[in-house]
């Protein structure tokens, strides 16, 4: 991601987070994410989020999804014998969000597919959640969301978080964002 | 504590969750927890709360702090043989919080030690947390903590939750409200 875009996304983050009443440090504030997963259209395909704290134990974040914009399905595999995968609990703050996960499919997902990418999106059991509502996934939970028409603002409450071992339905993801100079 | 007590610390503490731009279920609402800690003196010694979610691995919850309120000195002990004790982290999301762990005392505690229990306060390293700051506790650590004059809307991010087995300096409190109707 060329660090023009990087810069654009964050700002623009940062303005959700103003506006849900997020207090951030400065520090934090220099430090937003910006995930593009690599397929170099963020505001499709893309994530931007700040991380509080991410202990052996606990991890805690908060998100923001532009309007539309859609953090790709993927798991949190398993990782050696003792972690079993993260478990999270989304808690919207501002906004909606439109999560999918295993289970009885809709028929009319509320989300718009990411176009050109449709065949990685496998899981349609729609879970629809507004400002003050929350849903956990347990560790091995396929699942993807997106944001509605105003884009939404969310906290993440999890175990330990490891990024770089997620597993993307679309092979060609690259979780880790790169920004170039 | 009287029903008519709780009803009124529970909506001021809904006041303040609004003042925070803290988006609450009805739910969620109706179930804020009220903790005199049993010594009948809540403004002094107390805490108002909502748990988000508290699984076997993950917990979190949103705190009120009236202003002086204090959250009494305490400990999270190690139970059975895999479980060291809750590790938590507290982010501040508006006004400020003095918090006393074990470590260098300060000579002059910003925060009132409640009176009548000043005996049960014996660690005085301080940590000032506004608003967009959080500390970590990990297990076994000491501590107490209290509001500044505008009170304080605290998020706590930890593993589980175990409030029934926390030691309290002063043996004489209770952790689980009793609410008289």
């Amino acid at each position: 991601m060329e660090k023009d875009l990087y810069t654009l996304a964050k700002d623009k983050a940062l303005e959700y987070f103003e506006k849900a009443h997020i207090v951030l440090t400065e520090k934090e504030k220099n430090e937003v994410e910006v995930a593009d997963f690599g397929l170099g259209d963020l505001y499709q395909t893309g994530l931007e989020s700040v991380v509080y704290i991410n202990t052996d134990n606990c991890c805690a974040k908060e998100m923001v999804l532009f309007p539309y914009q859609t953090c790709p399905e993927h798991i949190h595999p398993p990782i050696g014998d003792h972690y079993p995968g993260k478990e999270e609990t989304f808690r919207v703050r501002m906004g909606t969000v439109y999560l999918y996960v295993e289970g009885d499919p809709v028929s009319n997902p509320k989300a718009i597919i990411p176009k050109n990418s449709e065949k990685f999106y496998t899981v349609f059991h729609e879970i629809t959640l507004q400002a003050g509502e929350q849903y956990t996934l347990y560790p091995g939970t396929k699942h993807w969301f997106q944001a509605g028409s105003e884009g939404a603002v969310v906290s993440e409450f999890s175990t330990h978080c490891y990024d770089e071992y997620d597993i993307f339905t679309n092979p060609a993801i690259k979780r880790i964002p790169d920004i170039i100079n």
